[in-house]
């Protein structure tokens, strides 16, 4: 069996459904032989943990352990979708507060038991929020802390390929960016569908004004369109791509879609967003020419004002400190 | 990208926790860009096909239906999750009558839709019983049909490797035959663990029999252990495994664990069970040699004989006609 590394991948929150998912899609692509599950959660761990030796890969050293120290020390590579999901008689704010907490304490456990870690990719929601906050207190650099903004890219494909009828990798350079939520920018410049600019097909018979509009909004309702076709969240789609950006965090295959990093741009910085991103061997790096038109520009502001708006909350909740102090906690900001 | 086959490969039950995970293994394995999920259930089932279009995986072009005409015409691979689940107040012959009348209709729609498909693998359980009634229904050689039989062999690799602390894969030729229920002969001959022979170890201070016996247990109990620990049945193993089977079918890497085939050897007939077997792009091959110790060929003798009762329940039940009727029905037999 031939692996792409033999660092060490940490799974957070691994007895979930995406944390489940992530490990056997980590198995599968045969990213490294050494795979660590951590949940809090025993006994539903260790059910995971039997299910993915029953799957019989290959030279593979499975561990699992609820004990943070232990999961963490030696990670050179880890991947989080250990956030807590919205309970009944819960607040957005609740969520927020307890996601991030959550977060905080994985940049701190970073810090504590595995600084040299390589590449950190945090999937819970607000995605852009808990990796901002992750990335404060585990003092890495911005480069090694990737989220999750990529499905939004791939529903945006998935949308305008069954529009228009044509296969989804006929789609091309589909993309969103800013945060990923509702007030995530849907970009249709640099988009093509079978060869024809995207652009230059909306406000056509072939994609009219109002058809568009749908269709972004579609894109921006696709998690919750899954919980209503389901009867539960995603959970395939966030761990497959995950899995597939720490491989090219790993020297694997380079990731296709947009990542969310850590933006230093005059107007857009102090936040973590989704942006046009390359993730390799030296992490994430961004375009930091932002193209696109006057409307999609202005979209992207917006998102990011909204981003901005979720990380001063954070901020008057005591998680994080205020953006001028940041450097005190994590000099690499 | 670069794919197995162009054929098109059919996943029967595709709405299920098992079902879209073989969606996500089949497209995760290149198998085949053509890629057909069926699933009586719509809405579930368009909730994963958009889960897998929202992975973005290069050239699939994947279909969904609840049409069975539609998933079955020109399917060249069909994968069966398609079973019904036990419920509440339901016998155990409750089950097995309305998994077989679905495996029968499975294989009289395969004779009717798919004559020229070259292979099917069925995983709803009693696997065993429902891979044989839809053989019989389908007019397909015995060659044709395999059920899943491994995770029994699996699980005796990983409780060997637990029990000795070596790594799973230093466990080799771990196996389990016969029946993939608690009736299962569980076999030692063949065994190496880190080189040397399982058997010569049983009884010793490594092993004392009372321990080879209580990893028996835990074999024949593995699934009901994962429900215990996760909640819900065993998926993620499942899952993978069978896709593994229908890889090997397709020309891919062999499948090097047993699977479910007809078994046709004087004393041992007229049954599919888990046999030593090769899947190749010729379909399955079993060994004719018994191998085993004398007790353990009399494990196996009476998994069969468990097998041989529950299929005279089947044929009871009228789902399949007497043994010397099943040529009339398909003369491959």
């Amino acid at each position: 069996m031939s692996f792409l590394t033999q660092d060490k991948l940490t799974i957070v929150g691994a007895a979930g459904m995406i944390g489940s998912n992530m490990a056997q899609t980590a198995a599968m692509m045969s990213l490294t032989p050494n795979i660590c599950l951590y949940d809090p959660f025993p006994t539903g761990l260790e059910g995971v943990a039997e299910e993915i030796r029953h799957c019989g890969f290959e030279g593979l050293n499975l561990t699992f352990t609820s004990c943070i120290k232990e999961a963490l020390t030696g990670a050179k590579y880890v991947v989080s979708s250990g956030g807590a999901p919205r309970k009944d008689g819960m607040t957005r704010e609740d969520l927020l507060k307890g996601n991030a907490e959550i977060a905080a304490q994985l940049g701190k456990d970073i810090k504590t038991y595995c600084p040299d870690v390589r590449h950190v990719v945090i999937i819970f929601n607000p995605a852009d929020i808990t990796g901002l906050v992750t990335l404060i207190h585990s003092g890495l650099r911005p480069e090694q802390v990737t989220t999750l903004a990529a499905l939004d890219s791939t529903r945006l494909q998935s949308e305008l390929a069954k529009h228009f009828g044509v296969a989804q990798s006929e789609v091309v350079g589909a993309r969103t960016y800013g945060g990923h939520g509702e007030a995530m920018a849907v970009f249709s410049s640099g988009a093509t569908v079978a060869g024809q600019s995207l652009s230059s097909l909306i406000g056509t018979d072939k994609l009219p004004e109002a058809t568009w509009a749908e269709i972004k909004e579609r894109v921006t309702k696709g998690g919750a369109n899954i919980i209503k076709l389901r009867g539960r969240s995603s959970f395939q789609s966030p761990a497959y791509v995950s899995i597939e950006m720490i491989r090219a965090a790993m020297g694997g295959a380079p990731f296709r879609w947009p990542a969310g990093c850590y933006v230093a741009i005059p107007g857009l910085d102090h936040v973590v967003m989704g942006m046009e991103t390359v993730i390799d061997k030296d992490g994430v790096h961004y375009s930091h020419e932002l193209k696109g038109s006057e409307s999609e520009k202005a979209a992207l502001k917006k998102s990011y004002e909204h981003l901005v708006k979720m990380r001063d909350e954070v901020i008057a909740m005591g998680v994080i400190p205020a953006v001028a102090d940041w450097k005190s906690v994590n000099p690499n900001l």
